[in-house]
């Protein structure tokens, strides 16, 4: 890789076979800029129906893809005062979202969506939409937070309130399953995960799961989870395929329960029976990543909590069609593509 | 009435025309019970559903229903502390929740419930299932708060934080509804209210409405609703209708919005679309009454901010099938009887 | 008035005397700033012991002091997306904290402290740090809101969940005090102020105090509010004194009571006997201006509970030293500087 | 010990030598009551305090004093629903505390303080006052839990909303800082502890400190718990001294930090600079134990995080004068009495 050639996977059309590697040039930073030679780059589910066109019908071509990204900053603006050059940095998604409530809607600023993508040798980043990377991590790992992983600890740790000793049950060991599972374990909370696989149930308890359930060979798994729980109920559960699956979940939640709904691998659908909803007095809400202030706190855990993204698979620049094709095959862990 | 007869009325079964006036004895107090002389009672339309068989099928009979009662404390057991003879109390509806979390569902004691209900003479209550009557209500006034006004109290006060300045849409007119708007006006709320009257309509903004709706004129009344706040959406909106009108209610619903879910009325079913579920970060909440202790803090917030129930009709102690038949007409405000 | 010069006060060292008229240019906005054409400027104590040299003994010179102006919108930077010329805007005082948690203490950007301050016909404010003006009121009036409106609300509706009908007592008749006393008023909230002037104190119950005490007649005003609420204490206090002050406002507390920490007018110290302290659970919170989210929650709510803030008299742009006089002499309502 | 016989330790004045055994009839369950065989006790320093007439100077005699233990219920009243004989029983010491706010204080009726104490063979208990020893614990494990722990959990779980990664400072090694540190490492906390003694660091650290500082060494423990933080200040700091040492623990809070007020072994006065108070906007909140549900809370926790109290000695019931004398020598961990 020469140092004044930026290399950029470009969709120049919806569908896999539009997505091609091409060179520009570095791009200057603005006043508040960082200019980020990007490390490594994570893939999410999300990122796949972009480029198949199923997220964004409207999207303008040709457009870089993808979201999550480290790098080291390369340069700044001349009014950069939160970075220096030398540092090793995460982009945050939703970049005009520091804290408290997020900005409305349609002022949205989001990487890999109304703004460019991370799939690039090099990056510009507003100062205020970046984070520092925790330090203990790879760059492969560190790659892997600004989605998957904060998605999880904002429906965890900041819409909701931890209470060790509570059950969390998780559906399925996709990206955010799996930091969510990381997480429950490191908060004191037990963690019951559904999945229809044995052996990424058994995965699942080598990362701390409490119980697991296969929901092939139980579908109704609502019924063992409330047996699990001695017929109370779980606390929260982090619902990802949402139509009748979240009947189920409505069903398997106990008095005062909570249900994050984070997916978009299902339908596009909610439905629920009204009675037990007011019975148990049951909150719904609706999760989308999270706030840069969120991503700082959620550093600091992963450090000192010690917590190791699980990776799948890593790529080369030169792959990343097949890491796409990767991500169909059900992973456990993220994808992620180097650079290098 | 001679002060040793306790009149009733009882379900020998269900439907309207097997409610019975009887007489029987006046309790005795356990240890920790108070008895209660009966002044006014307030019917609910949940009441209406369990006379007709549609909310409690295995209901055993004899069964005196409803569930809102003012009454005179004129015996209390050896060990009572909290009350006296000669104060003017509230039975509190869910009588084992006395604060914070709800007990567990099952063995929730719930007054007209699962424990005999309140149209009668004489009433025996728990200590700990009563709260004082506001002073400055009249009996017929006070008898209707335990389930219409504390039901929108802990929807708009406890399991929200109000923040006034901030908009309430609040569907119909009904008993729930009129103390929303009350205490939307009292809060500094926005408060906009729909319904299929203008006459209704009217009525609405004398109690301190700031915008209407006839969802009649305008079946589109989330696009209404949208309108009316500049485009922003509604910032809480209390669902009493359920299945398809809450699809409108989330279009309804600004960022960080939130719906509570209260109805009985309309549908058993709620159904979402995922995407604005997720974009807009909405937060649905199951609502079930409320604590004792919200009571005696909305009790108090009725006081100061000189709150007077909207009361439809007053009938008398032997027009409770008149009464009933009454409560079908669609009144705007409740329905008292009187045990004078 | 011409367009092409920027009259500003400066300090030239501390002290009244050494607060000088000069004039200057027109500054440029850069990409992301605002040039504020200033119409109205309030004062508040802070910035007479800024002024005098107590409270910030190593400032620079030549400095602008103030924190609290309104202005129109003349031109923006290249990059501006907030706002466009001709908007009516306040300038957000901690000019770094848009919403939830602050920024760390040493990065404040603040106006008027370490950033220059709002006494001159033109302003730079960054597009971050600038509210729109609520539209009901006049230019003097929207003035008064940066610091000390916004520190009522921040306290009594950010820091503090407002619960209507609980009690709570405002310390003096300042410019925070009297908005809280609004707010109070028009939240359902029961308000005590307290004052050594009869006259104030009746100014006070027009502006809605349900209650007052003259603690010149009554020194122990901890046991006058004890007796007012029936023994049962305040629920909320904002602590504008300190010292030992700040002991009565412990005694007068309630049980789980807030006492919310403002003022700097009085004692430098806190003091507090630790067994009611456990005892009652109370809570005590440090209040800092706010931020720019509670700004705009606030001035929302300023539009729909039509609150005029109470303003003693209006100073033309050459009677500066005269208004900071004024400040003295212990006004009711704010003191606002007009450009015109 | 026969089985007719009810031995209690009864205070017939001040002062430990006025401490003596007697004995006594076995009490008889009222409607709602338990009758505990108690298995052990566990003691705290306000024991002492209470024995020697330092906390409740007008306690009448005789009395039995202490407040935490287990035992088993071997009788019920006859309106008994929440337990049944058998079953392993810890008693909640603010007996009238279910959940939320706390009971007015004057009504508080607390075991070992307005109610009987516990170091006796039988008590007698409220149903309502009661809850489920965790399952996992011996007799004396589980005896040390109603004060200490729940006071701990209470401070970190429920008044603060526990975020992982952040850190909390624990003033030394008594019973509530080391159930604190427990719970610290288990929520994913980085734990400091300040103590005199090297060797009740080194345990610290087994027990899972992440940092500790001697404050004999280091006097100036707030600037060693800053540089430990990289500047920032600690998030949280349970504070078990007062007087000066509470002017230490505000310089060591971060921004947004908060002060749990807890103890009660040094100064009976808190005192507080106010400027770093407003500027940082600290948090001081004082903790009194905790609601039943928390204990229940807490009891599921300690199953699910296997946290096994550290205890330091255990003593027979007839040797009670010397376990109290052996609370004077700063064990390191809980004093327990079996009954058996």
């Amino acid at each position: 890789m020469s140092s004044d050639i930026n290399r950029s996977w470009r969709m120049t059309g919806f569908g896999l076979p539009r997505l091609e590697l091409a060179e520009g040039r570095i791009p200057e930073p603005g006043p508040h800029d960082l200019l980020v030679r990007i490390k490594a780059i994570s893939l999410n589910y999300k990122d796949r129906m972009i480029v198949d066109g199923v997220l964004i019908p409207d999207l303008g071509f040709p457009f870089v893809p993808t979201s999550d990204a480290v790098g080291e900053v390369v340069a700044v603006g001349g009014d950069v005062s939160r970075f220096r050059t030398g540092q090793r940095v995460l982009g945050h998604v939703i970049a005009d979202w520091p804290d408290g409530d997020a900005p409305p809607v349609l002022h949205h600023h989001t990487l890999g969506s109304s703004l460019p993508g991370t799939l690039s040798d090099y990056l510009l980043l507003h100062e205020d939409a970046a984070v520092l990377a925790p330090p203990s991590l790879s760059d492969a790992e560190a790659s892997t937070l600004p989605i998957a992983a904060l998605t999880a600890w904002f429906a965890m740790a900041e819409a909701t309130r931890p209470v060790p000793g509570q059950t969390i049950l998780i559906q399925g060991t996709g990206g955010v399953s799996l930091f969510a599972l990381q997480f429950a374990h490191a908060f004191g909370l037990r963690a019951i995960v559904t999945s229809s696989s044995d052996g990424k149930l058994e995965w699942a308890k080598t990362l701390g799961a409490w119980q697991v359930i296969n929901y092939r060979a139980r579908p109704a798994w609502d019924e063992a989870a409330r047996e699990l729980t001695g017929g109370a109920g779980v606390n929260h559960i982090l619902e990802m395929v949402g139509g009748d699956n979240a009947r189920r979940s409505l069903d398997a939640l106990a008095a005062d329960g909570r249900l994050s709904i984070i997916g978009l691998l299902g339908s596009m659908e909610l439905s629920f029976p009204i009675v037990p909803f007011l019975r148990n007095r049951i909150v719904v809400q609706g999760i989308s990543i999270g706030h840069r202030r969120a991503f700082e706190r959620m550093n600091q855990a992963i450090e000192a909590l010690a917590i190791k993204p699980v990776i799948d698979k890593i790529f080369g620049f030169d792959e990343v069609p097949r890491a796409f094709e990767h991500l169909e095959k059900g992973p456990f862990g993220k994808i992620v593509i180097t650079t290098a």
